[in-house]
């Protein structure tokens, strides 16, 4: 892969797909994999994902398929999840507590080191294994601690101001749950779960009305 | 819009974002939008903006844009927000409970109506207002009330129970946050918190690399 290319963010999500896909594989002791067997385990087509992979140098060898230990391997490295990456929280409610409380995350080497709120009651409360800190504490905690990515799960009017100082405390990535569009120069991934809810919303419909 | 015509799901999902958009801008005052503005709002190509509204036989006048409310109103109809969904939640964990305390779904008219789990300990107990049902419950539940949408967060071993009991229920779709294929003919959306966080991995990774 040639270090200046872009990858397209679709792709991008792909990999992901086929690097969950992969370990399945692997788990269930399977050596090779055929781009149509991993296409009809996804819902993706087989020409898709022979495109996406041959985009990083892989191609499966005919009547053999990929190699499943190799291929992961492989996205490992260019997912980046062969690293651990700490990740704090700012934002002690509902979402911020699912996030530390969900298994899935630690699985795939993003290490939640800590959780931040504004709300002076919240802080010493236990989520997990976290005790929340009140955020006046972040700037300290960021001296001490290498942080990485920056949940915001602060309420809409507070992302911009968090963001702002997430910036100064030099975090390389943020994932965003509020509904608000953040102006930053740090890569943002958003999250809007009212989104997934949209479009099942609208297949509905338009099965109904057929 | 033809009826049998197939919108890719990429298209409905930008449908949702500029929804979104469009909501802000008419709260702004705005009444006149050109698809370049809702471009740089959304960082989404204006060519492809123009291309996604003419599926739907909108088109901005030149120089005065798109007409704000009307195509709200258009969008609405088209995405189905202007209907009521109501929606249960099956599973009481952290997923679960964020979900119910998150004003965004009701806002966009997801109403949700009921929480099941198969922990007995959990069951009446409350979350925000609705208290939760033993899953066993779930039957009588739904002879009383109207369901179109049901949400999956329980764990993984027991989603796909769950997807066919669901389905003979007669509900039209499902949110699916458990990190598992379902084998289903109902639509079904995965939420796949883990993606967003690997896609920024990766663009963090990728920009180290320069």
């Amino acid at each position: 892969m040639k270090e200046d290319q872009k990858i397209p963010n679709p792709v991008v999500r792909r990999l992901g797909l086929y690097y969950r896909c992969l370990n399945k594989l692997y788990d269930e002791g399977i050596e090779y994999v055929a781009s149509k067997d991993i296409a009809s385990r996804l819902g993706i087509k087989s020409s898709q994902i022979r495109k996406d992979l041959s985009y990083f140098g892989e191609f499966g060898k005919r009547g053999v398929g990929y190699n499943v230990e190799n291929l992961i391997k492989k996205l490992e490295t260019i997912i980046g999840v062969d690293k651990n990456w700490n990740v704090i929280i700012i934002g002690a409610g509902n979402i911020g507590s699912a996030l530390v409380n969900y298994p899935g995350l630690k699985k795939e080497k993003f290490n939640i080191i800590g959780v931040f709120d504004a709300d002076r009651s919240k802080v010493g409360k236990k989520i997990g294994k976290l005790t929340i800190q009140h955020i006046s504490q972040l700037h300290e905690f960021a001296k001490k601690n290498i942080i990485e990515i920056a949940v915001i799960a602060v309420p809409e009017n507070a992302a911009q101001m968090v963001t702002e100082e997430l910036e100064k405390l030099g975090i390389k990535g943020i994932v965003n749950f509020a509904p608000v569009k953040l102006r930053t120069n740090i890569p943002v991934e958003e999250v809007d779960i009212t989104l997934s809810f949209k479009t099942l919303a609208f297949k509905i419909g338009r099965e109904g009305s057929r």
